[in-house]
């Protein structure tokens, strides 16, 4: 998501925070994780920033009132609308939508209602499964990003996937990461992700000047001792 | 644990808090793990206990002196020296413990301290080797207690363990649930797990006389609507 940004936006300043003294949130309770979101949008109130992009499909699928709440008059945008939107426009004449995400997410049942409001809305037929995949996003903290056992879990999840094929929606801003493999489990599927289309409307707001050091990132984690090995390799990465 | 403890104090009313609004500890910084332990200390405290179990390693080696400062006179066990009690006095004429924690455990090098230094108070020879098996404990909360993923995971976790046999020591509070799994992937090995040491230690201490509701337990989760499904079923099975 950060790198999409960077890409479009070369003369913005970014901030990223990560809530590393609370991850994961996939598995918390909503109103843990409204909390949560509430608190790391106070903190980003407090640092001073033009929009806000909440990188986390748990976050966006259940607190954008909260974070909205939190950050008046600034822009706030989720993942939801460029995930449906990235998703409906990948179906072409395929009619299954298959949602990949945490538990959270899955429980909150947010991308099931949006795809199938704009499935209507396009007068289209449109079957829309949601399944959690809550020991994912461990196993992408642990850099085992192609390791046999990632396989073998994913094919656990996605085995029973018959009925295809469709579109795949990576509904959870860890599995990008893990792109390659999910499309491995799911031959003749066409994966997608929201980063792209999240860039694409952050960049549509427009007034995007030259901002302090160009395409610079200032990282703010709330647990500066807990920010996981594949997480410092991607930082690194980006610096490059 | 909690089973053990009412097997033995059957006349006692315990207090169980769960801080599922923080879990896991075993990836957190050592100040966080201090930081949450001193939380839930303070809030045994306002509810007012004869004595406290730190029924987690992570805890356990990284927050006891934190948890003693918020408790004052009330005494407070650790599960470190009862896991290395059990350990060392399962060694018979083995010479090798292997320690599976956590990752913040391991960090911690207090079990290779303690079973170091009891082993020279033994004069005896004996290898310590630690490793940190951070997808356990996600694997268990989702109930994968006997699933072939798991299976795959511990095998890749101690599956270079060649230099055998010795003694397993489980230390991490959620490894009993997985006792046969890692007993299949180590033959010939023993495996133990602190949580009879434990409940010896608190007995004990003695002056334990028929409280309230006998052997009754009280909940306290941090996230009420973040218990885990295998967790749930346990409290079940306990209130049978």
């Amino acid at each position: 998501m950060l790198g999409e940004l960077k890409t479009r936006l070369s003369g913005v300043e970014f901030v990223y925070l990560g809530d590393t003294a609370h991850v994961p949130y996939g598995t918390r309770s909503a109103a843990q994780v409204r909390s949560l979101s509430s608190a790391c949008a106070r903190r980003l109130r407090e640092r001073g920033v033009d929009a806000v992009v909440v990188a986390c499909n748990t976050a966006s699928s259940l607190a954008m009132d909260a974070i909205r709440g939190e950050l008046g008059a600034v822009p706030v945008f989720g993942v939801l609308e460029p995930g449906v939107e990235a998703a409906t426009a990948a179906l072409g004449s395929l009619e299954r939508i298959l949602v990949l995400a945490t538990r959270a997410t899955v429980r909150s049942g947010a991308y099931g209602r949006m795809l199938r409001e704009r499935a209507a809305g396009m007068r289209r037929e449109c079957e829309v499964l949601e399944i959690a995949c809550p020991l994912l996003v461990p196993m992408i903290e642990e850099g085992w990003v192609d390791h046999p056992i990632l396989h073998r879990t994913i094919e656990e999840y996605v085995g029973g996937m018959d009925r295809g094929p469709g579109v795949a929606l990576l509904a959870c801003t860890h599995y990008p990461w893990i792109e390659e493999a999910f499309a491995r489990a799911l031959p003749g599927w066409k994966v997608v992700n929201s980063a792209r289309a999240v860039a694409d409307a952050v960049t549509r707001l427009g007034g995007w000047g030259s901002g302090g050091r160009a395409g610079g990132v200032e990282w703010i984690f709330t647990d500066p001792d807990a920010v996981p090995e594949f997480a410092r390799r991607w930082i690194g990465e980006l610096a490059e």
